[in-house]
């Protein structure tokens, strides 16, 4: 409780971080750093962060770091971060890709006070404008490898989570990875590749977007999604993705074969099948 | 105004459809069809029908008829509504496909009282306690081929929709199924497809939905929709989404192959292509 709170990267995941932290009284300062002058002028404004710092003043004060820029950026970002953070302070990421990270800072001296972590929720919206209070509140945030991290730290980033009221999982990086591949990035890549293959229609028929529902607006929501949170993720989970995306095809090119065969049978079994994705959710 | 209503199907859409045409006073009168006991039932408890009756019976009584059942059952249904129905009165149908039904009843004596709709609105779940009031408020309903329809029928049924609050669209049917093709029951597909995909995936590892969040919620959620509607769609619309699910492979496979060969110009470009769908369904 009462930490100094350093935020890197002012947008919706960190900009909703500081706003509960602040508010349930874990952080008694929130210190942001951010590349962007606007970000910056706007979390000031929103009152996401206390006051704005460069990063290695924004570092040397700090209780408690949590990084929340794309997985490209961490990657440079976190091995410097470790070089110059206090010996008592903490630093946690919550980047969508685990195994690249840890991986850059395997053999750093100051490894252990470090903890990997991913709360599992976010809109398709960006930048502090899209931040939200409560936005973890209920949902489930991965901390991975814990053996890898100091008891201190992981009492440190659990509490902050307890704070944010998200429920803790416990799991190595890469079922991580490819858990995310299939309930997350996927569902990313099927809606980028639905809003393209709507899109490129429309520029033969502009009335496409006329009987839009609410139904396509579901399924093509993802799309809206950023390329610069989203292109590193797929870059660095490609070993993942790239299989899941080929077991993807095979299940919609089986649905695909078995309409063109009229099949009903068996399109009635897959549609079946597919059901019980209520079921599953429900009992989460 | 003070019409007598009969409504085949008293599920989602009919049931939907009820409560808005009582409560804004174009039905005098709601007289139920359906073939469910359980679903007659509810829709009485529910306020859904003030009475239910046998078919040939709820059409003598009827001055407007709206066919709320799956599009299968609709192709035997709707011929012999109209051999039927009396001389004044108009039928619509509320289906998802609309050239093969049209098709049946191309040289029927009464076809000028039939008037072929789809208000483009909906959710996940089915049945008479799955209606809900305003479902339709500032959706699209589109009216197919007017031309073959009277110019008294057409009044009727745009007066309908103007009860519900939709906005009529005028479209002739084979446009409408290869629309409907694209932004309806592609995503429809696709996310039948996620949700098979991730189950099989359970099979071998239990834990797979831990992870799974709001996203994977919003692109998996027409993975509920009943086999019951929805494997007839498929099956009628084939001609139509066959060749769009072509189209989307050949989408989902060119960002796999930009991602296997790290072509991230491409991948960044495919996904600024993908994003731009926030701003075309924001002009809807």
């Amino acid at each position: 409780m009462h930490k100094k709170v350093s935020i890197i990267g002012l947008g919706l995941i960190g900009g909703s971080i500081a706003l509960d932290l602040k508010k349930s009284g874990f952080a008694s300062h929130i210190i942001g750093v951010d590349a962007s002058p606007i970000h910056r002028q706007q979390a000031l404004q929103l009152g996401i962060a206390d006051e704005i710092l460069p990063l290695s003043e924004a570092m040397l004060q700090a209780d408690l770091v949590v990084a929340a820029i794309p997985v490209n950026a961490l990657m440079e970002c976190l091995p410097h971060v470790l070089d110059i953070i206090p010996p008592h302070a903490v630093v946690t990421d919550v980047g969508s890709t685990k195994s690249a990270l840890i991986n850059t800072v395997k053999n750093h001296p100051n490894r252990r006070q470090y903890v990997p972590s991913h709360p599992m929720a976010g809109t398709e919206n960006s930048g502090p404008a899209a931040a939200l209070p409560h936005l973890f509140s209920g949902k489930v945030a991965v901390i991975c490898n814990p053996d890898d991290s100091s008891a201190e730290a992981l009492v440190t980033v659990r509490s902050m989570y307890a704070h944010l009221e998200a429920r803790i999982v416990l799991m190595d990086a890469d079922s991580h990875d490819e858990h995310v591949g299939y309930v997350s990035h996927l569902s990313h890549v099927i809606s980028y590749a639905l809003a393209v293959a709507v899109l490129e229609k429309e520029k033969n028929d502009a009335a496409i977007f006329n009987l839009a529902s609410a139904g396509f607006a579901s399924t093509v929501r993802l799309a809206k999604s950023s390329v610069d949170m989203w292109l590193p993720i797929f870059l660095q989970n490609k070993d993942h993705i790239l299989p899941i995306i080929n077991t993807y095809l095979d299940t919609l090119i089986r649905f695909k074969t078995y309409l063109e065969n009229d099949e009903t049978d068996r399109l009635s079994d897959f549609i079946k099948e597919a059901n019980k994705i209520r079921t599953k959710l429900e009992q989460k």
